[in-house]
């Protein structure tokens, strides 16, 4: 097969490369993709049923372009005074941060965020023909005000990217770290991003990006209902930011990007949103359950503001996910030598995971 | 908003730009974007409900990275002995092309159709840093395979794009066509789509491009679901290759782009298409009616192998368009002096918009 592809005229900087992809391995506890394990609640699959079932009756149309319906319920559910022109969705929110590199990057131009983080932005970046750099933490992968504006003067990118809580690591950013990389890209004009993908997860205290949008027209912060919504399947991802941010990415935009089916089932969660956020406040619990768990097995866990625990003292990785895997349990090896990630799952999840680490660890 | 836009660190190609779409107007009789007009059939909006009744359940797992079963059935629709493995599917053939444009195009490529051709092929190329060259057609807007291949020769672009029948004309072209320009794409190693939207919709005898793919590595044949499938909603494209090209594809996609909702809808209607094509050979009665209706006007329909009709004899695009608007009518002025297009849409709409055309015309 790879002699057959390299005999096509493939982009000359993908040739050699594989496709990116957590392994999908059967086993009964999959924690190793931060999905929200708890089943769905049937008041949301009820919900989602008769609202697909309205839209199987229109299908044959196009859908709503604007998605205002599902604009207006983001913006709600978020609060701030937000309004439905500052809203924008995409399938996922790689898609809507592949659109941002789309309108604010391009040929000629760099994206910039700290390492270790999410995964995809290098591949985004590469997707849309963008420069990336991955700038470096401190050793104990925080990152300080200093820093990273440091860092933004010194590369002078068109793009930054800044994850709270940060994936892999887990740990939310202060948001001073924010306003001293949004004024240090003053004068480069740059966008920046804040991804709070996880950010219903946050430990009490910790403020999000929305608090800062006002007056800032640079300023995009990224949401998904992948996570807290348990909606991994349906790929819906949205930001919040200036209406004129909102315009731009209408320019790059494919026309009716999202199906009648995604506006419906993402209404329908967003309208049956108490019993989903119930499951968020265990899933902390479980998150707190693993936190705790593993220092007393003596591992050294990252703060987490997710619904997943980065930790080190880990001796050898591969050997510590195959012993985990034996017992049934996925977890992530995030190829940081020392380092794992794990998703808090249910309880009964949590309990067959901190159990079978005590087993292999004892 | 411009001003406010005009501050923001835009890419300076789209600085500008408006966003891509057709008039969203609210008529009784809508036949502007070749939707499928007819209602979608109970058994099918049947299946997709108890279909998306199961995704549901499944909705917090990321879906299936693969698609497998949709490859499955898509494969077995196509027929021609495809597998699986030479199928590939993304969210409305846009998306499928962006991908195209993505992995065998970029800086510095070159992008080539024939105009006038369907309107989104520039956008796709400017969103993916494509260079798009519109190469001409002969005046009534036909396509020689001579004149085809030369124009490649001369322009040596990496993607060559045939719409096949063409937007917005309607005609679809020989297999001489497809095969001259495969023929003088191989020197320089080009990929060559024939992006079949609307085959189903194709006159007696006339032969799709599936039929050529043995042997032809650099051929995509590109469909969608949008039309013959009544599913423009749900926005499904695809396409069959050889297996190479949707190998080079998974480097670009976005992981999960494909949502469970999408996969369980499309499935529902790929194993209950019986009365979905069965509409498909009304919606060419009432194509064949259009033109013959045209013909009769005094207008000159160009032959149509697709769901819509391109006619000549125009007197005033504007004035035409606003007519029939005001009596209830939305047909689509895609730009051609002297030419519209029309939809043809259930036996109550076709004969609405050609009673209403003789009022005028009378």
């Amino acid at each position: 097969m790879q002699e057959l592809l390299d005999l096509l005229p493939l982009r000359d900087d993908l040739r050699g490369k594989s496709a990116y992809g957590a392994p999908q391995i059967d086993v009964p506890v999959q924690l190793n993709t931060n999905e929200n394990t708890h089943p769905v609640p049937q008041d949301v699959q009820d919900a989602v049923v008769k609202y697909a079932a309205a839209a199987a009756a229109t299908m044959n149309r196009y859908p709503d372009r604007e998605f205002v319906e599902l604009r207006e319920a983001l913006a709600l559910y978020l609060g701030h005074d937000l309004t439905k022109e500052q809203i924008w969705a995409a399938n996922g929110s790689n898609e809507v941060l592949q659109q941002i590199m789309q309108a604010f990057g391009g040929p000629g131009r760099k994206v910039l965020s700290f390492a270790p983080t999410y995964s995809m932005y290098p591949i985004l970046a590469s997707g849309t023909n963008n420069e990336y750099i991955a700038a470096p933490r401190a050793e104990d992968f925080s990152l300080s005000p200093e820093h990273a504006a440091e860092q933004v003067r010194l590369h002078q990118p068109h793009i930054v990217l800044l994850c709270s809580p940060n994936n892999p690591t887990g740990t939310a950013l202060g948001l001073d770290v924010v306003e001293a990389v949004y004024e240090a890209t003053e004068s480069s004009n740059s966008i920046v991003v804040v991804d709070e993908a996880y950010a219903e997860f946050a430990l009490a205290g910790t403020e999000s990006a929305l608090n800062m949008l006002q007056g800032r027209p640079r300023l995009i912060v990224t949401r998904t209902m992948s996570k807290a919504f348990a909606m991994a399947g349906v790929r819906l991802g949205y930001l919040a930011a200036a209406t004129e941010v909102t315009a731009a990415l209408r320019l790059v935009r494919l026309p009716y990007h999202l199906s009648v089916m995604t506006q419906a089932t993402a209404l329908a969660a967003l309208r049956h949103s108490g019993s989903l956020l119930a499951n968020v406040e265990d899933i902390k619990r479980q998150r707190d359950r693993i936190v705790t768990g593993l220092s007393s097995l003596g591992f050294t866990p990252a703060v987490s503001d997710s619904n997943f625990v980065f930790f080190g003292g880990v001796e050898d990785n591969k050997q510590l996910f195959e012993s985990l895997l034996a017992k049934g349990v996925l977890i992530r090896d995030v190829g940081i030598e020392g380092f794992m990630r794990v998703t808090a799952g249910t309880e009964a999840e949590t309990t067959r995971f901190l159990e079978a680490l005590a087993e292999i660890v004892g």
